[in-house]
């Protein structure tokens, strides 16, 4: 059964292997990595970029660990105990209007219930990836979900559409009425139940990490050399600030992370570098634009959309 | 004793006067104004200027009414009824960086408690006035807290410091340890306890509203026309991100207001024009940027701050 060390080394390895394929990916960008240590336990290292193509991105591990603090163990709805969290956590703004935003994120946690030997440990895991494109492409969207359909599948039938759908809900602005993006997919708690085995659960993991780096090295190079003007930078940035609506307002990630006085500028490194708001912003019908945010919604078959 | 018919009239004209005197100042910009109604019942006056000197500003009325919904009463811990909320809501943020961004609230809130008779009806006033400088200037921050604690000390020798303490309590970026500028006057739940009538907290509350077109008039007169670069608007820009932080993270009005199907376009009036996120952006040691910084603390006693 892998145990803690094999998956937080497992986690660095990852962010080294996806780190080392965006700078290759981008040409230019290297990234700068800032280590930093949680006062309680653990720590973790921040990686950003800003690149030729990738106009700011950051790729994140940490591992942190320690007694639970009440504010976690309420919100999770656990009995005191220590607990650790560890993942790699991603979030890419590109440069080019044409190349959608992409996040990642897969997540490991364990807590051990205060008394208890280690045997008794709660362990889940958890994660996903969305696409967030400012002009939504129907072959990118497919891809995509056709990509993770087949990770998803090679795992458990049930997988993919759960996931889909749950990726829906979760990157959902409901003061808006959008989803964030074409989805992808989200999960979490994945424990032992059912009769997984944690061998199981972590290979699935593992797989949904690994997808990420060629995944976005393909859209990133399909798009990257598109022409655009003014008006895609325009409408770049106002979906670049619903982005941060949905990180700041609903991202329960985030939220945790800075209700719990977690490390202000790793969290944060998913904000866009620029972000605009215009009052009551309507693009024109039947621009693409228009076509895009009537793609912004709930329960679309992306594995076989048409368009 | 004055009655919502009264205090809804109130703040309509407040609203009329308060955007009158902004056209004025700014010389250009000419207010917009959407009308929205609210299915359950009231609506709004959102009104939104775009000037040479406003970048982006919003001047709201709105007084919506009926059944309270679940999510308000378990909010603020009332028996459920049938409530009224009215109030003027105001955010500028000017063009020229060595302007400060202003806001301003004051609001009225009437509970009549299911099965009981109109007279057992619970009331209470809100409101604040705080002042966000991209670039604290000393003289400005003296002059804004003086004024304010002036419309207090008229009304009773505990307001101003009571909610001056408020409000560097409330605008607060827990996240990064910093208040969001130099603070003002906060205050919620003023009914009548401790002897006070409901005309009195209502004189009061008509006195903050009406300070606040002087006051910004005042600034914005005397910063407009000095000169900035592009290091200003970089500067700008960011303190506009820690806005945004601040307003969809902290903010109660505006979580409240997402949180219960407001409308989102008036609700998000409050964001600038643009935003920048740079990470772990640490302006050089002993720079204006640096000393504004210094300056994002609680209990600052600005009515005698030197410099």
């Amino acid at each position: 059964m892998p145990d803690k060390e094999e998956i937080i080394s497992y986690f660095q390895e990852l962010q080294d292997g996806i780190c080392a394929r965006l700078e290759a990916v981008d040409g230019q960008g290297r990234f700068r990595e800032d280590r930093w240590q949680r006062p309680e336990g653990g720590g973790g290292r921040t990686r950003i970029i800003q690149g030729r193509h990738i106009a700011k991105g950051g790729v994140n591990f940490s591992a942190v660990h320690g007694p639970m603090p009440g504010r976690i163990s309420r919100a999770l709805g656990l009995a005191p105990g220590r607990f650790l969290a560890t993942g790699v956590s991603i979030v890419l703004h590109p440069l080019n209007p044409m190349v959608p935003i992409i996040h990642m994120n897969v997540r490991y946690f364990e807590v051990q219930p205060a008394g208890k030997p280690e045997t008794d440990n709660i362990w889940w895991f958890g994660g996903g990836i969305d696409l967030t494109p400012h002009y939504i492409d129907g072959a990118d969207a497919r891809f995509f979900h056709q990509e993770l359909k087949k990770v998803c599948d090679a795992h458990h039938p049930d997988y993919y559409p759960r996931f889909k759908q749950w990726a829906d809900d979760y990157f959902y602005l409901r003061h808006r009425e959008e989803t964030r993006g074409v989805g992808g997919i989200f999960f979490d708690r994945l424990g032992g139940e059912d009769g997984f085995s944690k061998e199981e659960r972590f290979a699935f993991v593992r797989e949904v990490g690994e997808a990420f780096a060629p995944l976005y090295a393909h859209l990133l190079e399909k798009h990257k050399d598109e022409p655009f003007g003014e008006r895609e930078l325009a409408w770049q940035n106002l979906r670049r600030g619903r982005y941060v609506e949905f990180n700041l307002v609903w991202d329960k990630g985030t939220r945790f992370g800075l209700d719990t006085d977690g490390r202000t500028e790793s969290i944060l490194m998913s904000l866009p570098p620029v972000a605009n708001w215009e009052y009551d912003h309507r693009p024109e019908e039947g621009s693409p634009e228009a076509r895009t945010l009537a793609l912004l919604k709930k329960g679309i078959g992306w594995v076989s959309h048409k368009g």
